[in-house]
């Protein structure tokens, strides 16, 4: 932005315009280019970053800039300083952790928000922001196939939040809610008297006992329920809960896993539902990752089962779905439960068709009041790909996964350490965790694939999670060949 | 995405790529030229949508489609259905709430951050994500003029959060961790025995009662103190505070509220600090509308007194510095007791880095997990924009809202509710609170302007915020003339 620019009406040389539409044109062009060349050379790049704490910001500047700079030398410090700082989450060979998928589609829609700038903390500040929100939700539960208690159309709904634990902390402070009938959002928790108590499996993730703790309940009284066949067990769970009752305490809250971080492992949602059930206690079910192959008909039974009986289900379209971080589906089968536990309506908000009901504020279904317009990058995705695209993607990268279990089995160094849940699958060496770890640590070294690892049944698993958007099945078979060349006589 | 696009190697004519590099580069440059037709004639379209509940999603179809469907067709329902259903934001005459402004450069960071698709949650997870958001609140402590205390070069830092309501939560935690030793962490919140205790103006945001609510404080422990000449009357929060301890009650955290949402009002933060610092309670400065004003030194005065006495600061560079929402920058003083209150470290998410230490992992430092690289947009922003140019728009932003304060003052239907503060005016019609909102109801349904209102001294006063991106005198000048001719004989 150059002080020879066409200067606005009203301005000195120092009044920069915020936005020059023919500016913006060539800019955006460079921009979309520069993005358009890295997804065509990111195979090529290593996968993780090597650089030493500290490489990235020593070589940027210590302070901003007075005068502008232009576009050309932000994208030259990208290329130079940037690139090499980052781990590519969209490089084909990225199977760690879970992914962070996107697409096209969904960039645009990122791009498209971005430019519209609303600020969607009420109906009245967008109603497109909040309606289209609502009703893409409602498309993405009929898609996914879950129960129609969730549709907006009834008592319940959808919404975006930012991650499955931000979807987490919501649902567990309107568990909390309602079984203190809203005292404990008036006068405060009291967890010396009669705990509130929440249940989880060993294998849940660290998001319920950070929400526990942020939620006031404390992290002691998250009880950690172990497993039995893969998932947790419910008999186990009813034995915590009825003790946790026979002493006074308040069990207000079970997080059921449909496909844990570290393995995939799903829990048996209908008989954790009946347990939940006699203890009226709220049932939350967290399918981050997993959900997402409901899609597809032919993986929903094991991850809907129980759903009817949910409070609450989230999945995250930005894991296997293809729309960009941050984009967290929470569902809850009744909406006035998330709004009276989490509205606020100071004299400043309020507004006509607020007051007459009838519509949705989503900042009352959330920890933040404002929020951005996220509806579109998933409308974007959904429309622009398709379902059934978005369901053969699936299908492929759990034929992909299948496959490369089989490669697993087919060598006796290495071992299975569960089933290949979906497009995830843990293994490691028959010789030990510490020839595993090394394993790890030099195939990622390499550049040319990223893995990472968990503790799955006591033992240290490298983790192969398939879900990139650009990966094929060579790329599959190629992590196979280089982990097999790396493990030597292992 | 048609099925005669180049398919990739191992597709059927269902394997829709999920980046098509050519493809994206046409279908980007359509939706950047999209934006920059919507910006340049934002200013023809009426700022408040006028649409009833469900216009929207009437409009649309009730399910998702099965085969992909064209970009254009998308823009043409952003055309049909989105555009209608929109409360422009970015519009000159938005003059409602506090601008959620935004420029070329930022939305250009946004598109650049979903392109990478990059997940910072750990440092290693993208060393690059971490780092630059580090460096950049750097670069803003200093063109602030905060206290040194908030570097990251010292045992301070600042992390880029959604939204003001999500940092102080966060922050409100940390003191809760604080002032039990990691207890209420651990075990829960004992409210009933020795209850926390928190404090903020009567005039403070709505989000410190959803952050009591919601950390299990509980909103009654939320105490509203009193205002003397616009601000918090330190002698009255003393007097609240001494109360509280003597009854065996513990004082945990304190807000100071530097430009209240109503009315700009500045509470006075030393005199709060001492307060504050006798009960060893947390000091949060919500500064998330006015903060930004910092930059200019003759602002800074009042906005920064007392700053060096807090445990953290935040402010909104997605209110007023042009960069988008979502933008929050929270700076604290002894980043190890948010770390210490949030953190979660699984075995799936250890790595050599974190585990040496001397790398920042920002998970620890929010409620989500995960996170976007946000510091794009706003790295984006100060380049390309410069620290001048931002400067210079705040200054003229301040000098209108002194001159529509001075057309008000010259009209004697008019009032003004307070001094105007910074870049905000509240006033009100002498005839009474009936007039003064049937005034705000018809300029806002003329379409061309937004205000919007708030309580102030009891009465109700409209408020016109300045702060958006396309905002020239002449707006300003215009809604006056639109006020008035509206007023009548009132």
């Amino acid at each position: 932005m150059n002080d020879d620019e066409a200067a606005p009406p009203s301005s000195a040389p120092d009044r920069v315009p915020a936005f020059d539409p023919e500016r913006f044109r060539v800019e955006g062009r460079a921009v979309v280019d520069w993005i358009a060349d890295y997804w065509s050379a990111v195979e090529r790049r290593p996968v993780l970053s090597s650089v030493a704490p500290g490489w990235v910001r020593s070589h940027l500047p210590s302070r901003a800039p007075e005068a502008p700079e232009p576009l050309a030398d932000v994208l030259a410090d990208a290329d130079r300083v940037i690139l090499p700082g980052l781990t590519h989450w969209q490089h084909p060979a990225f199977f760690g952790w879970f992914p962070a998928s996107t697409c096209g589609p969904s960039i645009l829609g990122e791009l498209l928000a971005a430019g519209l700038g609303v600020q969607g903390m009420l109906w009245a500040t967008s109603p497109a922001c909040t309606e289209l929100e609502t009703l893409v939700l409602d498309w993405l539960r009929d898609l996914l196939g879950l129960p129609v208690r969730f549709a907006s159309t009834g008592a319940g709904g959808g919404v975006i939040q930012d991650s499955a634990s931000s979807g987490l902390l919501c649902a567990l402070v309107a568990a909390r809610e309602r079984a203190t009938d809203l005292r404990s959002n008036a006068t405060g928790v009291d967890q010396d008297a009669r705990p509130l108590v929440v249940y989880a499996s060993v294998d849940a993730h660290s998001s319920v006992e950070k929400a526990a703790g942020i939620a006031g309940i404390g992290r002691q009284w998250l009880r950690r329920i172990p497993g039995a066949g893969g998932g947790m067990d419910p008999a186990a769970l009813a034995r915590a809960m009825d003790e946790d009752a026979g002493a006074g305490r308040r069990p207000c809250f079970v997080v059921a896993t449909v496909g844990t971080t570290a393995s995939g492992a799903v829990d048996p949602v209908p008989a954790i539902a009946a347990v939940a059930a006699r203890h009226a206690a709220w049932l939350h079910v967290d399918a981050a990752w997993a959900g997402a192959a409901a899609l597809c008909p032919e993986f929903r039974g094991p991850l809907l089962a129980g759903a009817e009986a949910a409070d609450s289900w989230g999945f995250n379209p930005h894991k296997w779905l293809l729309v960009n971080f941050d984009c967290h589906a929470l569902w809850v089968a009744d909406r006035t439960a998330l709004v009276r536990a989490l509205s606020t309506k100071p004299d400043y908000l309020r507004n006509a068709a607020s007051d007459a009901g009838g519509v949705i504020d989503y900042s009352d279904w959330q920890v933040p009041l404002g929020r951005r317009f996220r509806a579109l990058k998933l409308w974007m995705t959904l429309r622009m790909l398709g379902a059934e695209a978005l369901r053969a993607r699936i299908r492929d990268h759990v034929t992909w996964a299948g496959e490369f279990a089989a490669m697993l089995r087919g060598d006796p160094r290495f071992e299975l350490l569960a089933e290949p849940s979906l497009s995830l699958v843990c293994f490691a060496l028959r010789s030990g965790d510490e020839t595993s770890r090394d394993l790890l640590d030099r195939v990622n070294a390499t550049g040319a694939a990223c893995l990472s690892h968990a503790r799955v049944a006591g033992r240290f698993a490298l983790r192969l999670a398939i879900g990139g958007p650009l990966t094929e099945r060579r790329h599959v078979e190629q992590v196979w060949r280089t982990l097999a060349a790396l493990a030597g006589s292992a």
